[in-house]
């Protein structure tokens, strides 16, 4: 319980200074403690991880994997990733020199955003974003143009002209489809248009596509198949195979840009856990089953609590894929999404994430994800049900 | 196998540019493919983790501890770090808001230097040492002065006071003891006159205690209790409870700096792997008898191969900590430390580790690690000893 020495009291990275802690684990940190809560708020699968991913990690402990792997990560869950993107996304990289394993997506997001850019350049932000894009690059003294993709929640070819035309020091674009907090995606259409955009360009895109395989409607299209030459990939498997705490991602990308990231990674980590990488190489070598089972149960899940929110008057747009979603308050709640999400935490005891969070285009919506149990999801839609009734009695007066 | 567009050849973060990758590892690969190597070049113990770690690992798997944990690592570690610390140490720290689970040392040196400095500040790091340090100040634009500390390889109370008078912009220094590379650590007395220097400053440490488990001479005497509220101390399982793989480390420190490198943390990984959390809960909470058989182990193993260094003519202090032997080339032999380097692996097949890439005054020194198999360590000396006199025949035209 050491007082940290009075004349010290200044002193500290004024960048991070000025950047808040995540929005996201401060408003649920606050919340969590209300009795009976159902949150509906961490992009978190409820599911266990599968029993051969299991059996794989704790033969990994039995057989002394205990030591440093190589910096990239181990050759083995290398070549696993690859192959993995050659056979689902046609998306095709060296396992040797252009995939590095990372400790979950974050540190690909920290690895790429402050290797590949100087402080003083811009990057692009589609908004509403999760928000440690913005955070990262602000840490880093990188500056931000947010735009603003309310009400459709995706980036347009035109826009994306426009706001170069009008910014032409931008260097790099931060697309992130299936989105979190939308649950939108882009058609294969729209994508192929923004590509070609971006192909007259010399930007980089930085793609996070860690919800790629949870898609609903037409299936995922990469920009490691479509522009792989400015794309850094990234993505992972904690939300396809329910391995958050594992904490493994990893980054695809053209040679040069990797050597760049990669060296960053030594930097931050040295390595990912090797058990961890050895549960993840049993993942993506043979996970598909169980992430088809997730995907049919997220569907379903979706539906139950559209279905309640649309009978209450909120208004989303279908989700296309992830599994939140992000819905506009209806017009008869006057509160913002700030007081709205208090106030249904603690009268209706449903935690929900206010749109505004996730920067410009999210004010007066909120993020519900259903990455929760079905019983949960049930009950939440019947308390907000409640709750948004009893408020437009209060209204009327009644 | 995409090919980088050609007109991003020029881009990517240019402070990083110039900052080489890690030349231990660097080195390590280069010679790692020699047939019948012995390698004495990493900082990584031979042993295995403990039965009882093993089992509480899978223990977690099977219980699914594969969800996010709290940013700053589940508090059970962080009591029991917190307790050990207590214990060992006489270092007292709040476990809510003073201690935080890191992905290894590697990303708390991470963490701790990029978010208590500026870019453009300057810290004091005396070398040889653990070429992290400088390299990350360096990604962070921080500058580095290095104090050389050859040939007893500490810092003393007078040389700090004459370099904080020439350089009154230093913000900041790191200190490594027991040292990597060479073995050396302070006597309590020494650390006491440093502490009264230091104490009369606002100077914020950053104290890599990591090899505190492993001292051969008087106790470790910690930062954390000498000087508290000016310190930040990263430590970890990796080395005193050969958990190099599972990448677990901690910082503790005052509230104020902790919440500093903690929200950084958050940025950098989220957070580290919960079943590794696990693993090192026990690790810390019963993992005393493994340090101890290890420590004894270390120092038969340091013996042997000291003995073998000393006839063949090297020079070394008898180390006081750590794994390491840092010894001065003979006389006899006329090769820069890195020639000396690259001919022992190619003509002797022992890969040891150059001095001159840990920084000023570790030129004409080589760096082993007796982390090594007894074996290893056993026949690594008769190979030195017949180099060694292979070339002074060499040299006198026999």
């Amino acid at each position: 319980m050491p007082e940290l020495k009075k004349s010290l009291m200044d002193l500290g990275n004024r960048r991070l200074a000025t950047v808040p802690p995540s929005a996201i684990r401060e408003f649920d940190n606050e919340i969590t403690t209300i009795p009976g809560l159902i949150k509906l708020t961490l992009g978190e699968p409820d599911f266990p991880v599968s029993d051969q991913v299991k059996q794989a990690t704790k033969k990994a402990i039995d057989e002394n994997y205990s030591h440093y792997a190589p910096s990239f990560g181990f050759i083995a869950l290398r070549q696993e990733i690859s192959q993995y993107l050659d056979r689902r996304y046609e998306a095709h990289y060296d396992p040797e020199h252009e995939v590095v394993v990372t400790v979950g997506a974050t540190e690909g997001i920290y690895a790429a955003i402050s290797a590949l850019f100087n402080p003083g350049e811009t990057i692009l932000v589609p908004t509403p974003a999760f928000p440690l894009y913005e955070t990262v690059a602000q840490v880093n003294g990188i500056q931000v143009i947010e735009v603003n993709t309310a009400p459709a929640f995706l980036l347009t070819a035109e826009k994306l002209t426009a706001v170069l035309t009008q910014h032409p020091e931008i260097k790099g674009i931060v697309l992130n489809y299936p989105n979190n907090p939308t649950g939108a995606t882009y058609t294969h259409e729209q994508l192929e248009q923004l590509a070609a955009v971006i192909r007259q360009t010399d930007l980089v895109v930085i793609s996070d596509e860690i919800y790629a395989e949870l898609t609903y409607q037409e299936s995922h299209l990469s920009l490691g198949k479509l522009l792989p030459e400015q794309t850094v990939l990234i993505s992972g498997f904690s939300k396809s195979q329910a391995m958050t705490g594992y904490r493994i991602g990893y980054l695809a990308g053209p040679r040069q840009l990797i050597a760049m990231v990669g060296k960053m990674h030594q930097f931050l980590v040295t390595t990912a856990a090797s058990p961890m990488m050895m549960a993840a190489t049993e993942a993506v070598a043979h996970g598909e089953i169980a992430t088809t089972e997730m995907r049919e149960t997220y569907l379903q899940r979706q539906q139950l609590i559209m279905a309640a929110l649309t009978q209450s008057g909120f208004t989303a747009p279908k989700p296309a894929g992830a599994f939140y979603i992000f819905a506009k308050i209806p017009a008869t709640l006057t509160q913002n999404d700030v007081e709205f999400s208090y106030d249904l935490a603690r009268s209706a005891k449903v935690g929900v994430t206010p749109g505004s969070v996730f920067g410009s285009g999210g004010e007066g919506y909120v993020r519900l994800s259903y990455a929760a149990s079905t019983e949960n999801l049930q009950e939440a839609g019947r308390r907000i049900q409640q709750y948004v009734s009893a408020k437009a009695k209060q209204a009327e007066g009644i």
